[in-house]
């Protein structure tokens, strides 16, 4: 087997568009000035990717475990268990975790403010958090964080538990908390459980200074947790299990660091990394090119930028976003460049023209520098389908990538 | 359906390789010369095959099982019954195999050396085989053979056997032979089997007058076999079971030879065929040509020396061997060309600057002379993913070949 090396996977959110008018009817990737890419491509072999199929609109989240290898039509676990893991709570194999958001109810339970006012200072969240967090219901623990604005996350964790249950946030104002109902035999006993907890953390909350002072100030006071995208964590083996590999994720928004960590990946805090086009691309660099020097097998890097102006419908950010991950790119291949495999793709297409998620494939290149070459010259959603790696699907990329590095064990003798 | 013909599949062993400098960035296959691959080429279809899959390394066993339209992640039976075939021992579902040697051993059964010096004449060796083929040990039957040097197959026949056990070949010297161990509930029989035909054959061996001869001359005696590889023949259906079709190989190597028999073809001896450059390229040639007009439906040649010059990292080396490859098809193609449906590819990729296999891709070309064309021009890893074939995994080869010849049915009406 060849020597070992860092795959590299980077991402930009949303990369695959179509046509632009006013950019000549080039994408915003071919109006870009990619240097780098276009290197990478060169030297490289280009595919497009229907991450999930053809036809198939990926979310981000499914979209991504199918770039870590895994088939989301088997091991998707709803969007609860990401945010939980994105969010700093561990969750295990059975566990049940929710999105939640502060809300305020009257003493019906009639909702008045679905995110409370939304704005909370960090102590606010920090003493809603407290009354919550390590409540126990018919044995069944209680973990619960607050993140952002009026978000959080929850997780149930004992024997026995079943993400088949209806939604309790009725999603609109004036109506009754909902009751959580089971969708599936075996899920009474969650819904059950479900309720208490809704009922016992109103009645927790109400009581409590922070939201008497927050009244005080004319704020709604956030006296109940409104819990939504119910999933549970499966029996999914992780990358270091599955491959022995050490796995690191670079990533600003909680779902994708949550969706790598759910896989098995470390999560590397980089400081200004964010969701936005402010991130801080030079410090994202240092950071990979640190990862790589400190030996870990794979290093996914996410960059958010491109998707926020695909839905913005803004191609100049995404022109901006693609320019600025080129020269991210370019510090890392000229730092540790014959130390890795890299790949370079989106997750899915979130055209300027749409503003949301459309079924489109994205462009893919995979470098090494011994790599054989395949005549392509440009990254490009038009150029990528020349190269050998024709069209594919998401779940292929991981093992192209480990392949590569020398990190697959060969089959056979 | 279309009238049959014989289906030819010519394999370069490790055929594929990435660009060589002191080839100026060609591959060895890219240097060579290659008039009658590239008529193929430029008359037939082309593709890239990742024969087990993107990313994944194959071994040759592996390799072959998914050309011979075997799915090796179902019925790989690891390397033991495979080299027992290839040594001449026919193995049925159900017996496990290993890979044998002599060894030397002291009283205590301490290795002293683990190929008992290596070289054995002939004699020896079928003085010492005597010894132990035909033991029956709890009913169970034990058929051994002697190959080359301190070489041998053995294999366990009778009811409720199991590969699912421990090596007994501690793979170094000085330290005891291991016991065997079983891995898996229901294999403790076999376990014990296996130690007590090691015992029995250590008691055989020693007293055999071979060893005395040996030990008079200063030689190390043979009085002990060590086993590895165990695996078991599966209830895998053969070529002639799923097509009603007579296969034949034409190959140098045991391991070759023992796969192509494991899933029922028949080995056609070739004089002069070894598996090395110095294989006799005209025999094979001659030999591939008699048994097309014999009437077989399918015949495999193996050509090994592309892949000992890449393990070599032997650039001119891998280049003659492909131009003699070229030579020997050009034979076959003249003499009878027109009733055949020609397939030729490699393997895996060994690339000579590894001297392993690797997970790149190899070239496929598929020919008969009145096949759709696909504008490709050149057989070679660069060109190939320009055809009509783009890029398929190992086990498209079988189908495509047979159809061509006319040898699948029709399904449906």
């Amino acid at each position: 087997m060849e020597e070992r090396r860092t795959a590299l996977l980077v991402v930009m959110d949303g990369l695959g568009d179509r046509p632009v008018p006013d950019l000549g009817g080039r994408t915003p990737l071919e109006a870009a000035d990619t240097p780098v890419f276009d290197r990478l491509a060169q030297e490289g072999q280009n595919g497009l990717l229907y991450v999930l199929g053809p036809g198939r609109t990926p979310g981000s989240d499914t979209a991504h475990l199918a770039l870590f290898g895994y088939d989301p039509h088997e091991c998707y676990p709803g969007r609860g268990p990401l945010e939980a893991q994105g969010a700093g709570l561990e969750t295990r194999p059975g566990d049940v975790a929710f999105r939640a958001n502060f809300a305020t109810v009257d003493d019906d339970l009639v909702v008045l403010d679905r995110r409370a006012g939304r704005a909370f200072t960090a102590e606010e969240g920090h003493a809603l958090e407290e009354a919550i967090d390590g409540m126990v219901i018919d044995g069944v623990e209680v973990r619960f964080v607050h993140t952002v604005e009026h978000r959080g996350a929850l997780v149930l964790r004992g024997d026995g538990l079943s993400a088949e249950i209806t939604d309790v946030d009725p999603h609109e104002t004036g109506v009754r908390v909902l009751a959580c109902r089971p969708k599936a035999p075996g899920a009474e006993r969650t819904a059950g459980i479900v309720n208490r907890l809704i009922r016992e953390a109103h009645e927790r909350l109400r009581g409590l200074s922070v939201n008497a002072d927050r009244e005080a100030r004319g704020l709604p006071p956030a006296n109940i947790i409104l819990l939504r995208g119910q999933g549970q964590h499966k029996e999914t083996p992780t990358l270091p299990e599955k491959y022995g590999i050490r796995c690191a994720v670079l990533a600003g928004g909680a779902l994708y660091i949550g969706t790598a960590k759910y896989v098995g990946m470390e999560h590397i805090p980089v400081e200004g990394q964010t969701g936005t086009i402010d991130t801080d691309f030079y410090a994202i660099a240092k950071k990979t090119i640190e990862c790589v020097r400190a030996g870990y097998d794979y290093v996914f890097v996410h960059i958010k930028a491109t998707d926020n102006a695909g839905h913005d419908h803004d191609h100049r950010q995404k022109v901006l976003a693609i320019e600025r991950t080129d020269r991210m790119v370019g510090k890392v291949l000229r730092a540790v460049g014959r130390r890795t495999v890299i790949a370079v793709t989106g997750d899915h297409t979130t055209p300027v023209s749409v503003g949301e998620h459309t079924c489109d494939p994205v462009p893919l290149v995979l470098w090494r520098e011994d790599i054989r070459r395949d005549g392509v010259y440009r990254f490009s959603e038009q150029d990528a389908h020349r190269g050998a790696l024709q069209w594919t699907t998401g779940t292929d990329v991981m093992p192209l990538l480990l392949g590569y590095a020398g990190l697959l064990h060969k089959f056979g003798s």
